[in-house]
């Protein structure tokens, strides 16, 4: 395993990579999608299954780790990866998605994000230091800067106002991280500017100037819409710099993934698979499937037969309908299981179609089987 | 494995007793405690996981799955243990129970019990022969006769009454099976008559004399108090022919059974070990745990490092006390999983402790153990 972080781009396909992110933890295989472990585990999966989906990095949430059990308590444990029991690299948020999108009352300031618990209404300061001291408590190999998230549509001097002040607790994050990380620990900032191709272009240069492990997108998935975040992608990805990986935080469908990699993303995370396995609602080669449908109750015939996931492969239509609808905790488990199974298996296909030259038509033919029984 | 059902016991400490069911879908090994697989899950496990605590047989529900999915719909999907990926021996209880638990409104006759299904308020009756119908269809290895049950305490006059019904049932529950049933299936009788030794006898000897395949005893567990309870069984299983499983239903905690097996029971079924899991209860060698206390939320110590389980042997404390606290599925999965583990591993001393002729020291020096951590 590397000592220190590193990315490697090992291919190329049209604007597609495939790549090779080297931690101390072991190697992400990229495009690659992390599995959101929110409060320390991913929901309704053991860690044994998410490693045999092939996911080789989860991802947790500082807001959410900080506040229930606390980050000091999980450091005192041992870290992270021994407290939830995943021994491969950890990506942790920053946490300010989640004060934006749960927190709460709170007040940004330029010292940092005041709010209040959803859990017990207990008051909290996350300042863009304590952003990184948490990550650091919690051992997580990647770690993001802290930054200002809007819900989207917002008025052009605000979304300029939060870009400007996530640009300098970019740099008080740096600041933090290299007096606090530890060897082979890297930190990710954060391009904001929500759907202006002006903002997003500052916001990358003066990131880049800063010299970061790697690029995250932010602020987008959270309302704009498909095309407003393709066109942001396309004024901030050439920005970006070759050597660094790309990840575009919180996206998305199977489809968003696919144009996304198309555009030079490498990372993804997204709460779909499980929280839409936790719906009913599954993902298959064959396209979207709800399993609450009737018209699942009397079919024998296995979720997917392509699945590399015992729950699609060996469970059947009928009996995921009659768990789902009799709200019992394996419907969920085993949706769960498929759809993060069905994540990864995508990613697989993308490495091996970029691999082989021939990603555009790979995606072309799986966005239109994917979209096959979109009607259902 | 065996063409047909069949009961032998293989050894006696005191009262205790040591056998084996045989039946065309393998062997149950008792005494023997059977996971509870409701609406066709056990709770927040894998089926394989169950077979891997070292269950031999699981139990479900007649009453829940004639209302969902059907029982006529489970038999056109291959039958119960297809549906449900179990291949080992299956009993399915004949709904009584659960007429008197859940549905809302219900009429008692001669014909049979009349109810509204808790889930849509539908109609439906449930005869003695309906009830071997549906468990023919769900293609259980151990059908249950249809009975009355009664909350505990009633009045004498009505035990008697609702006693005399449940042995009309069995003959007429009998008959069915006969038409109905395929070789190698087996029909048990339910013993009534609440805590009334005479009523018991009474309905003990009226049952051995119509020849079943086994004897359960019904109507306990409901409210009538630990002692009450063994003085019911010291009344009843001496009517029991020696050559029989006897079946305790919806029985218990650790103590109970251990104190069951002591007067000569088999057979035991019971929800507390899932639905404690899912409350955040763990059973452990050394006594219960409850791992909603702030006393575990720093311990990295396993829940039980005897245990024979990785949810129990390998997740820390602190981890199991964050999950529960934080209502995350893998919190109610793992102890389900552990308990599950737990129950199994008990009946497994059990039945080397009666192999090896110490049955009685060992339920002495296990009762004080159990017992270790209850003011917790």
């Amino acid at each position: 395993m590397a000592e220190s972080f590193g990315f490697r781009l090992l291919s190329q396909a049209g604007q597609a990579r495939l790549g090779e992110i080297a931690t101390p933890r072991g190697l992400v295989r990229t495009p690659a999608f992390m599995p959101v472990g929110t409060a320390a585990t991913v929901k309704a999966l053991y860690p044994e299954q998410v490693r045999a989906t092939g996911a080789d990095i989860v991802l947790a949430n500082t807001y959410h780790l900080m506040l229930r059990p606390g980050a000091e308590r999980i450091a005192r444990l041992g870290g992270l990866h021994r407290f939830m029991r995943w021994d491969g690299p950890i990506l942790t948020d920053s946490g300010g998605f989640q004060v934006m999108s749960l927190a709460k009352i709170r007040k940004i300031t330029d010292e940092g994000a005041e709010f209040q618990s959803h859990l017990d209404g207990g008051r909290h300061m996350l300042s863009p230091e304590r952003a990184i001291e948490i990550q650091c408590l919690l051992g997580a190999d990647i770690q993001m800067q802290l930054d200002e998230c809007l819900e989207l549509p917002a008025e052009d001097a605000e979304v300029e106002r939060a870009m400007e002040l996530s640009l300098r607790w970019a740099e008080r994050s740096k600041r933090a991280f290299e007096s606090m990380a530890k060897p082979g620990q890297a930190l990710f900032a954060i391009v904001q500017g929500g759907t202006e191709a002006k903002l997003r272009r500052r916001s990358a240069e003066a990131l880049v100037a800063m010299d970061f492990s790697g690029y995250a997108i932010g602020g987008l998935a959270v309302g704009e819409g498909h095309e407003a975040m393709l066109r942001a992608l396309e004024a901030t990805v050439p920005e970006l710099p070759a050597e660094k990986p790309r990840y575009l935080m919180g996206v998305g469908t199977p489809h968003d993934m696919i144009e996304a990699v198309a555009l030079g993303i490498d990372m993804f995370d997204c709460v779909l698979p499980t929280r839409n396995g936790r719906h009913g609602l599954a993902y298959t080669w064959g396209g979207p499937v709800n399993l609450r449908n009737a018209v699942h109750a009397d079919d024998p015939s296995p979720l997917d037969p392509q699945s590399s996931c015992p729950a699609a492969r060996d469970l059947s239509r009928a009996y995921l309908h009659h768990l789902v609808r009799s709200g019992e905790y394996l419907g969920a488990m085993a949706l769960s299981w498929a759809n993060t199974a069905f994540y990864q298996e995508l990613m697989g296909a993308m490495r091996e179609a970029i691999r082989e030259g021939r990603f555009a038509d790979w995606a072309e033919e799986t966005k239109a089987n994917l979209a096959g029984s979109r009607a259902e």
